[in-house]
């Protein structure tokens, strides 16, 4: 008999993990719908040639193909097997692909039914996503993207409220974060001065260890990078750059005063902090020139979010990217995004110990079952209690009480109602509190009711 | 530059449909969990060695095969190509397959987590599965299913329950139904005092044609299908059967009094509609003897569910099965289960308009833009709508009217506000109600939340 397993990088979701993951999951779609985000889904499978070449050559690697179903060897030559190039074969008996992110699929949405969609189209989408990844702690081959994108809009309202967004979620979640915001037009404006217009990477990650090694090292490894001293020298007040945001652009402008694009940069980050300072932010919003996520990909404004009491990588992203939609021949679409790490923002609330209490019970009240007139006696009490929204179970048969007791409990259902002969003669319910231990001889239930919702 | 599509037999969908669709999703959910039934997931991929086998010949040709990620070819020989044996080739190259169903995969799981479940299970489960079927009109490649089963409990109470779950969802749904109730050892009843054990499909079948085609007819199928006329003469009241369930249970007493079997399957039956018989079920509840589905799967009772107002299959279905998770090792529990078909509740509350109103617009009010300084008005107040829990837009660009007006429209927006410089200097907000046309000058967010509650 075989054993049963899934997957390696795969999970089941228990009940109270679901119960988790809806809290996380719940409060997101809320926070998206009441700034306007309207939710679609995509098929699980999407056609190779909408995936391919659209996450680089590892990403292509990391696509779970679908084989073609019926007769595929008929698109085989044998030489296929002794040539042994997996990756050509696999394009002759493959031509569908899991989705790797919801990011290309959307995309894809967008042209398909430019027609039908008025734009600017707010969308938000929470889907699983899959890659073929090496799966390891925190990483998995299947896990939920929570993405929100704005796409046919270039006004930086949408920066504006994508801030708001993210900062609402986390204050409904009780969790600090610090949101780190970055412009990409004020990376380039850099690289644009400093003569270096390569080399953007590799200085955002020296200076990104100021912190930890000091400005001494910090030039050491930039000469080490091939920047020139000229550059690193232009460089020494973005690596020192400090104070509050507002002082941060001030020497920006100064520093970036030749180029075009940096003073640009600087100007959306200023609007974006303008109408931010119009309203009650709870999280630290702070310009950081060292975050470059996506630096390919991101033209504008960038963002990431940082919890402040885990240790843990970033748990929220995103930022502006223009020509969304060019790959698949809509060009002049612009976009900007957010997504929520889901499995992140789980570990934290774990950590912190943050999951609300009530998001792990399901039932209210769980009926001990004494036999047969009882049941029929408890049925149209319990329809009662479910007709006003009070989730209700009978034990489905008369077992010993020890083991019903402990289904409650192992279910943590925080009522049980024992009703026997005597209830049922004096019309009352005896009502055990599980937690407290306390039992209470109630009658109708009206009072029923008022004492579950103590 | 590539036309971007989806694989046939997928669908992508749109915000309207979307909200239709968890309109359908949400109110099945809050049932479920009314009864004290808990979500859980599984992953989309499972092992092929947990689903092969598991639905017949055709079910394994259905199953969609994940490729094996990297150098594939190295499990395979030339010799593969030209045998040219697909299906064997098959599981050389791929160990993983996308679920074909829910039910499944929830076998596995309740074997895989045995030590951490606390019997009977009530677990719900809502996730799409996948199969490689031919599509066509109603029939997707993807799609969902709602399942709710009990595992681990023997008792009928669980059928009870399951039916005032049907009969709940459709009430709230506001689709007429009839639920059909059959039992499995009834049917193997009637096989047993006939004497033609292995004829009950072709029994069922005929007997379903007696409105259509009369009694002689029937009797000639029988004929045709080698059932003695001695067989026949004896299931002259079993298609004639017709009455109350009352009176058919009567009319089964008698016919089956030689049958256990039988006669434990109207004792079934009858403990189900005494028990229903306590509560207020909205819909009818039939017996129906040619009710045969999943024959070779259902082991006790047999429930199906017709909507009575649209020529529409089954909308829900499920019955008894016992073993369910004997294939993976762990005999002797018992499930029973049903499972709504949402494609097609869909398509029957669309054709019959009983979608709510509200269930496709997803934001209350929209803020036309008129530039800057209006924006950093409307910022803090849309704020403080949403708050309050109303879903709030501010156009994210000046556009010209037109456009910002039929963008309310296109996304089925009921309100829009229009802030410029008189209603800023006066402090109030033109409120237009874009059903009617009605344009109302108010002031304050009490009384804009007032008028937005209508």
């Amino acid at each position: 008999m075989q054993k049963p397993s899934i997957p390696k990088g795969t999970r089941d979701f228990s009940p109270e993990e679901m119960a988790k993951r809806n809290y996380i999951f719940d409060t997101i779609k809320e926070v998206y719908r009441l700034y306007g985000f309207r939710q679609i889904e995509t098929p699980a499978m999407e056609n190779l040639s909408t995936l391919m070449g659209k996450y680089g050559e590892e990403g292509d690697k990391l696509l779970f193909k679908i084989l073609n179903s019926g007769d595929f060897l008929s698109s085989m030559h044998a030489d296929d097997v002794t040539e042994g190039n997996s990756a050509k074969t696999a394009n002759k008996i493959s031509e569908k692909g899991l989705r790797y992110d919801l990011t290309v699929p959307f995309a894809r949405y967008v042209v398909m039914h430019r027609n039908e969609i008025s734009f600017p189209f707010k969308r938000f989408q929470i889907q699983p996503v899959w890659r073929a990844d090496r799966p390891q702690k925190g990483r998995y081959r299947e896990f939920f993207q929570c993405d929100a994108d704005v796409v046919g809009s270039d006004s930086l309202l949408n920066e504006v409220e994508l801030i708001q967004i993210i900062d609402e979620v986390f204050r409904r979640l009780n969790i600090r974060v610090s949101i780190k915001l970055n412009n990409r037009k004020i990376l380039s404006g850099i690289a644009e001065i400093i003569g270096e217009a390569d080399k953007i990477t590799d200085i955002t990650v020296a200076i990104d260890k100021l912190d930890k090694i000091g400005l001494e090292k910090v030039n050491e490894e930039l000469l080490s990078k091939n920047i020139s001293q000229e550059a690193i020298d232009k460089l020494q007040p973005i690596i020192l750059l400090s104070g509050t945001n507002r002082e941060k652009i001030a020497t920006l402008k100064t520093i970036l005063s030749a180029s075009e694009i940096g003073l640009k940069g600087v100007e959306e980050l200023e609007f974006i902090l303008n109408k931010i300072d119009l309203l009650n932010i709870g999280c630290d919003l702070e310009l950081d020139l060292t975050l470059a996520r996506g630096l390919n990909y991101y033209t504008g404004a960038i963002i990431e979010v940082k919890a402040l009491d885990v240790e843990i990588g970033s748990i929220t992203g995103g930022g502006r990217y223009d020509n969304l939609t060019g790959i698949f021949g809509l060009p002049g679409v612009s976009g900007v995004g957010i997504s929520f790490g889901a499995d992140r923002i789980y570990d934290v609330l774990n950590q912190l110990n943050l999951f609300p209490e009530n998001s792990t019970h399901a039932t209210d009240i769980l009926f001990v079952n004494f036999g047969d007139a009882e049941e029929s006696y408890i049925l149209p009490l319990l329809a009662q209690l479910r007709s006003k929204g009070i989730c209700a179970e009978l034990y489905p048969e008369a077992a010993k009480m020890k083991k019903q007791m402990s289904y409650a409990n192992n279910n943590n259902i925080p009522f049980v109602a024992l009703v026997g002969e005597n209830e049922m003669k004096e019309g009352k319910i005896t009502l055990k509190n599980m937690k407290t231990g306390e039992q209470k001889l109630v009658s109708g239930e009206t009072i029923f009711e008022s004492f579950l919702k103590e």
